[in-house]
This record gives structure tokens, C-alpha cells and sequence, in this order.
């Protein structure tokens, strides 16, 4: 039998790639005793087996309940949750949901925060239309807008998270050039970013808003507030009100949320509150896509939020995860060589560490930015030091790393311009075990002491002194 | 506050629209004493409660599958999953999966088949491309299809399911005109097909191989078989070689099947066996949707799977599915107006009934076939008696029942033209309580007395001599 003719695919299917993170999993899989800081799984101790041991058993031994939770259910998720889920929100802003302009009603239930990422960027993007991101930003959701064939635009990042003062300039600068009608969006991680571990300041919350507000014109310009990490709070410091507590009417904002970093990722579900006429189209996207998402696994988010569970156990991560934070910080302090900067987050999974300038943390040209698309130029960020040059070490650092046993997160995956900067890592404190935090990072540091020449030992440097929260270390 | 500017939906937002199954779906809510045949949800009395209690109690007490399922996994699948529903595929198809060309790693599985019907036609349809359906077909599918907009073009059913024959040629004639580089899929309910409940018959299940063989010229042209509603057998004359099985070098059939119909709904998983390519293809475009489907979920169903439990409760299932199909023929039997047509199928939740020609079974010009697109004329089909004309009546059938406490869905919902025939109707005898099926369908065959002015009692008729399996029973 010949060879079959090839696949005409969508021009939606030839801008999607595989994600470059796919190929970090595959390593750390091949190398199981790897000590990895490169996933954003969760910590695997920490998983409520027991608590949803408790959960399954209620639900499924009355029978009427077992019934709901093994039926279909609506698309727009269980009503029972979605009260729940508002009153939660609310204890979350220390408001009551009515002060923010929402109801049970303008919920959505999805499989994960990201898929809500998704449907609210296909409801909103056609091609060439315009996202407004931080750079760096959350590389899937960069991959995302990759596959709507979206322009992304970039603001730099400072301790503050995104500076909406360079967003205005950009917004005004777009409205000169007749562009502001192709900007839909403005996507922000708004608590303990992810790369960068940073949180979007109270005046710029509000200011973000003020801004999406006086550039609506014509249509309306959307904020996309992801809050995946927020209630991994390590401190008072991290619990700010949401971007979408400064749109009280309910009409600029799209907050998002998930089970999966406060509670577990294995039940797959995200929430989001959206403005009515956006979740009207969003609510049709998802019926398309899958009327619905798993209703035991709602049940459960359900049963866990009523049942006090789940609040017990976000409480018990924050702890482990701040001491797990701590251990991260002690051990770069310890090992990390002279001219290499960190953030210093106040809750969330990810510190974001800059080498000195000319090291190169990346994969090589095979990995970062995918082809095609037209990207702009790398404008730098004010979390880099240091102009980029390009790396001259002839072995890669990442290489190196593998060989020592340690796996991290290239920054260059986290960039949406042509010419990464190179000298930036991403290290995730979720899954790794505690007590391998230190020997990781004397490994990473070893091998970056390998790849610049430098003998053991010389490497150590201090504690520093001041490290603001949320903040930028520098050395 | 001034009012904000509306949103600037995309092209594809504005494609979609409400399903019209939601206001069926709402009325039924709104009337719980209703008998409803509306809805494709299964028996709640048949649902693996105890089954799932067991599967959830010995997945979370022990602690390393707790973890494994309450963590993140891949955006593939689980691996032990996917080998288990290979096995299952094997045995359905009483071959051993070698000689259908598959292995574990072409399996994907989704959030319900659902998803997977969305992510192929994504991943194939750009607008304007052409797929072909059955006429009367899967009204979601219909909605994803309007959704991402394809030209639907359709042929006929009858007994032995879709008229391949038609199906040949439809492609000759587009190849005549061109087009035939915008055809890009055939989509096929193999098995007890929704809403029909017709089967595609083996030999033309071979033969829609050969005709995709045929005309993939410049590219392939797919064969999307979703085969839902599969397991859902009611005797050996249901039990078929899947179009798949026709295709050994899994090149041209893509084969979804569901844990929604043969399990339970409420774990929301499908998986899929496709062709590497397109496998690939899909696989990235999940990875953007939600980068996997619940973890937890797919642990069940790998306990139901492995521990023998679902294969026991399928075997429930067929058993209870049957008898309600036997007093659903049977009622319909005694009750229905004479001139009145009905298919009897061999397995799964539907039977489509024909009422006598001028009867209109629809909701007015508000249902039925969503605004914008251009729609073909409907050619009329073979389950069609006669042509369609005009209703006369003065009182809708759709409302008289509701009136009367019971609800279908209107046979317009299913058909891809723009003046569909009104005189069908889709029967579910999934989730209907099994003594209520005569009552029901006494309040249907009462209401369309009342609405075509014949007294009660007249309706009655001798239960047709011939019931093929499947068929069309004739009055």
C-alpha cells in the first residue's frame, strides 16, 4: 500500500507546537532521581489523599449524591459550587461578593484555570489582535496565544509586578498608531507570577483598570487577572484584593482561580468570574468544547469547600510551601555565585534567579521561542542587571546541570521576543523535596562554577541583608 | 458610570450560539414532574455508585496512587490507561490491536468524546472547509461544525445508516467542481447512531474507508467515527468491527469512544485512537486547551478497567438499556397514530420517530438551525416518508406536550439545511424512568390527537409485523 497523503491541517493546528516544557518533563521522567526544579507540579506530600479518601466516601455512599456526581450536569458548572465558590471569593477580597458586582451566576467552572485561559482567548482573538503581557510572562499561556496566531505585546516587570506606567505609554502609543481597535486583552498574573515570583502592587491593581477603562473606545479592553497562586500567601504582604476588586460593576476584569495549586491538581478545575456578556460567549465556547467539566470532580470541590477541608488544607500548604521558600532562599544565598540576582517571593511556587550577564541557562536554538509569527525585539526587562551579550561558554550550563543531576526552567521560555535574554532561570520550589533543596541548588551551583571556570568553594557568598517582599535580591 | 462599549467578540465567538438542547435542558429543570425523552443523559438508577466507591476507596488508601492521582499528569494520558483501553479496544473488536495498527501511544484521552470532536475538527477546519454528515446528525457536533465554520454537506441515512453510496457521490461531485481540497472530514455515528439509532452496516463501513482512500488526493481525507454509543449492545447483531477496523494502517479513521455512556458521565473522560500525525496535531492543541484531562478521573476509570468492574456494570447497562428500548417500541406500538414511522435500534439511547407527513414537531422559527452561515436545502431523506410540506396546525405539538408533562427533542435540531423537516422527533430512553416509558408516550400520542383533532383511543395501532434490526418500522 503507498503512503497515504498528508494532513491538510488548520492554520490554528500549524501554529500550535508541542510546548518546550513537554521536553524538560521527558527528561526529568528519564531521570528519575533528577532533583527538579523545573516542573510546576505541587508537592507531592503535601496532596489531600486523605481528606479526599473522607470526600469520595460521603458523596459516594448517599445515593442520591453519588447519582448527581456520576450524571452529566450543566456546562456552566454545579449551582451548589458556584455559591460556594462566590462566597469564597469574597472571604478571599474580605468583602461580600455583592460590594464586587457578582453573583453566582457570572461563575464559570472549567478543567483547570488554564482551559478557562483558553476559551476567554479564543472568545475574544482573531488573528493579529493584540494581548498585552509581561514579559517575562506564563510560557503555556504564551504558547496559547501562539496557537490564535495573537500579537502579543510585552511591558518590562519591576518589584512592583507589570509597570502599568509603561502599559499606558504602550496602550497611548498603539492609539496613535490606530492599533488600539486590535487590543483585546491584558493578561496579568497578579499574585506571585509565575516565572517571576513577583506581585502586581495595590496602586497598579487600580491603576491597571483605570487604564483598560479610559482605552476602551469601541470595544472594551479586557483584563485576564490569572490568580492561579493566591492563596499560597506566605504573609500578610500577599494577601492584596484582586485587579478585579477595582471593578466593582463587573465589567473590565476576568478573574481566574484553580483547585489545583491550593488543593490538587488531580481534580482538574479552575473557576472565573467574568463580565455577564463575556460569559455568555465564553459559557457557548465551552459548550462546544465540552459541555462541561467532570461533575464527581465538582462534587468534590464542593464537599471539600463545605466541609471546611479545603480551607484547612490551603492553610497547611502555605506553611509548607513558605518553609520550602525559605529553604530555596537560604540555599542560593549559600551557594550561588557573585553577581547572580533573585526575587524573593511572598507566596506561590517560582523564585526567578538572573546569572551573571553573558551566562546562558537555555537549551540552544532548538528550544525557546518557536518559529514562525512575527516577534518583536527584546526591549530588556528591569529584572536583567545588565544589557544582554550573548553567552561565549562552550559548555551549556543546562547540559552541565543534567550531567549533576539538577533540571531547571530556561528563562528563555518565558520571553515573547526574538532574541531571549539568556541568562535568566526559573526555579520552582513546589515538587522538589525539602530536604534536597540544598544539595539542588549546590549542584546547580557547581555547575555553573564548572561552566565559567571557577573552583569550588569560591562560589559562597552572603546572606543578603535586605530582601523586600516582594522583591528583587540582588548580590 | 457610563455604560462600557460592548465587547469585541472574535469571529468564532460570534459563530456560536446558545445550544438549542439548553432551553430543552432549562424547560426540564423548570418542570422536574416532567417525562422527559429529551435529554441524552443515562439511567441515574443504573449508575456505578458502589462501583465508584469501591474504586475511589482503594486508589486514595493507598498513598502512592492517592498522590499519582491527585497530582498532575500528562497531556496524553495516563500510560497504564492508555494501555488498558487498548486491550478494551482489542476486545471489542475481537482482534488483537496489532492488526488494527495501534498501540498505546496512539490513544489520547479527553475531557469526555466531546472534546475530542472539537479538538479534531480544530485541528483540521479552517473556514470554509467542508465536512460531510450524516442528515439528520449529532446536533452538538452541528454547533462545533457552525462554531468553527465548516461547510456541513450531508447525505442521506437509511437503514443500514449513512448512504455511502451518496457519500461517493457527493465527493465525485465535488471533485467536479474543485473542491474537493476543502473537504477535510466525514463524520460518522458508527453505532446506534444519535439521534437516529441506526447502524452503519460492514459493508459500508468498509467502503467509506475505500471512498476516503479514493479521494485524498493532494491530502487525507478523515473519518471521524465517534462510536459513543458502541457498548451499548443489545444483542450480537449490534456487536460490529468498528470502521477503524478497516483501516490497519491507522491512517484514515479516527475511532472516539466514551466512559459517559458505558460507565458514567460524571468522570467526564473519552480517549481516542487517531493517526500519528494527526494524534500529534491534537495533542498539541490540548496542550493549550488544558494540558490534560483529570487525574483523578482517569484513575478510576483505570481501576474500573483493570478490576473487571467496568465490564460487569457495561453488561448492567445493556441489560436495563434493552428492556427500556423493548417497552419504548412497545408503547409506541400501542399508542402512536397510524401513519406514524420509527426506527428500532439494535443498542444505544435513541429512537427516531416520523410523524405523519404535515405534523410539525418543532418549536417556531426561534428553534431549529442558528441564523448566519448558508445552509443547503434539505435534500429530504430516505426516513423521510413523503415530502416535507408545510404544518398547518394551529397549536404546536411541542407545546401541547410540555402541557401535558412530556418533552423530546424536535427532529429540526438534528438536521444541517435551512428549512429542515419538521415532522421528527429524537426519543431517549436513557435517562427516562422505566415506568413511566408508557404513561409518556401515552401523553405524546394523546397530545398529537389533540393537536390533529382525532379523539382518544383512535390513535391506537397493531405493533408493526417487521422490526428489522436496525431498521425503519413502518405504520
Amino acid at each position: 500500500m503507498p503512503q497515504p497523503p498528508p494532513i491538510s491541517f488548520s492554520a490554528r493546528a500549524r501554529r500550535t507546537g508541542e510546548a518546550p516544557i513537554s521536553t524538560l518533563i521527558a527528561t526529568v521522567i528519564a531521570n528519575p532521581n533528577m532533583i527538579s526544579f523545573a516542573a510546576g507540579l505541587v508537592d507531592p506530600l503535601t496532596l489531600p489523599a486523605q481528606e479526599c479518601l473522607e470526600i469520595t466516601r460521603v458523596i459516594l455512599s448517599d445515593p442520591g449524591r453519588a447519582r448527581a456526581a456520576l450524571q452529566y450536569d450543566t456546562t456552566v458548572g454545579l449551582a451548589a459550587l458556584r455559591r460556594e465558590l462566590l462566597a469564597h471569593i469574597g472571604r478571599l477580597e474580605r468583602r461580600p461578593p455583592t460590594e464586587l458586582g457578582l453573583t453566582a451566576e457570572d461563575l464559570l467552572v472549567t478543567t483547570g484555570s488554564q482551559q478557562m485561559l483558553y476559551l476567554v482567548s479564543d472568545a475574544l482573538l482573531d488573528e493579529g489582535d493584540i494581548v498585552i503581557c509581561g514579559d517575562p510572562t506564563y510560557f503555556v499561556y504564551a504558547g496559547v496565544l501562539q496557537s490564535l496566531g495573537a500579537r502579543v505585546l510585552t511591558v518590562p516587570l519591576d518589584d512592583q509586578g507589570m509597570d502599568v506606567e509603561a502599559l499606558g505609554a504602550l496602550l497611548a502609543s498603539l492609539d496613535a498608531q490606530g492599533l488600539l481597535p486590535r487590543v483585546k486583552l491584558i493578561y496579568c498574573t497578579s499574585y506571585f507570577d509565575n516565572p517571576t515570583g513577583l506581585t502586581l502592587s495595590v496602586p497598579r491593581r487600580r491603576r491597571m483598570v483605570e487604564l483598560a477603562r479610559k482605552f476602551s473606545r469601541e470595544h472594551r479592553i479586557l483584563i485576564l487577572e490569572d490568580a492561579a497562586y493566591r492563596e499560597l500567601y506566605f504573609d500578610e504582604s500577599g494577601r492584596l484584593p484582586s485587579i478585579k476588586s477595582f471593578d466593582p460593576a463587573n465589567e473590565f476584569v476576568i478573574l481566574t482561580q484553580t483547585f489545583s495549586k491550593p488543593f490538587a491538581p488531580g481534580i482538574k478545575l479552575g473557576y472565573t468570574a467574568l463580565p455577564k456578556d463575556v460569559h455568555a460567549a465564553v459559557l457557548h465556547l465551552k459548550g462546544s468544547h465540552d459541555f462541561g467539566s467532570a461533575t464527581l470532580c465538582q462534587q468534590i470541590a464542593l464537599e471539600a469547600m463545605s466541609s471546611g477541608l479545603y480551607a484547612k488544607h490551603a492553610e497547611v500548604l502555605r506553611v509548607e510551601y513558605c518553609r520550602k521558600r525559605d529553604l530555596l532562599l537560604d540555599a542560593l544565598a549559600r551557594h550561588m555565585p557573585i553577581g547572580t540576582t533573585w526575587t524573593t517571593p511572598s507566596g506561590g511556587l517560582y523564585v526567578w534567579v538572573t546569572l551573571p550577564n553573558g551566562m546562558d541557562s537555555g537549551r540552544g536554538s532548538a528550544a525557546g521561542v518557536p518559529s514562525g509569527g512575527e516577534l518583536p525585539a527584546c526591549p530588556g526587562d528591569k529584572l536583567e542587571a545588565r544589557p544582554h551579550q550573548p553567552a561565549t561558554t562552550p559548555v551549556r550550563l543546562f547540559d552541565e546541570c543534567i550531567r549533576r543531576g539538577v533540571i531547571y526552567v530556561p528563562g528563555e521560555y518565558c520571553f515573547q521576543c526574538e532574541r531571549p535574554p539568556q541568562n535568566h532561570l526559573r526555579l520552582s520550589f513546589g515538587q522538589v523535596d525539602a530536604n534536597q533543596i540544598d544539595d539542588g541548588i549546590g549542584r546547580l551551583a557547581a555547575a555553573i562554577g564548572a561552566v565559567v571556570g571557577l573552583r569550588p568553594g569560591t562560589t559562597k557568598r552572603a546572606i543578603p541583608s535586605q530582601v523586600p517582599t516582594p522583591s528583587v535580591a540582588s548580590t
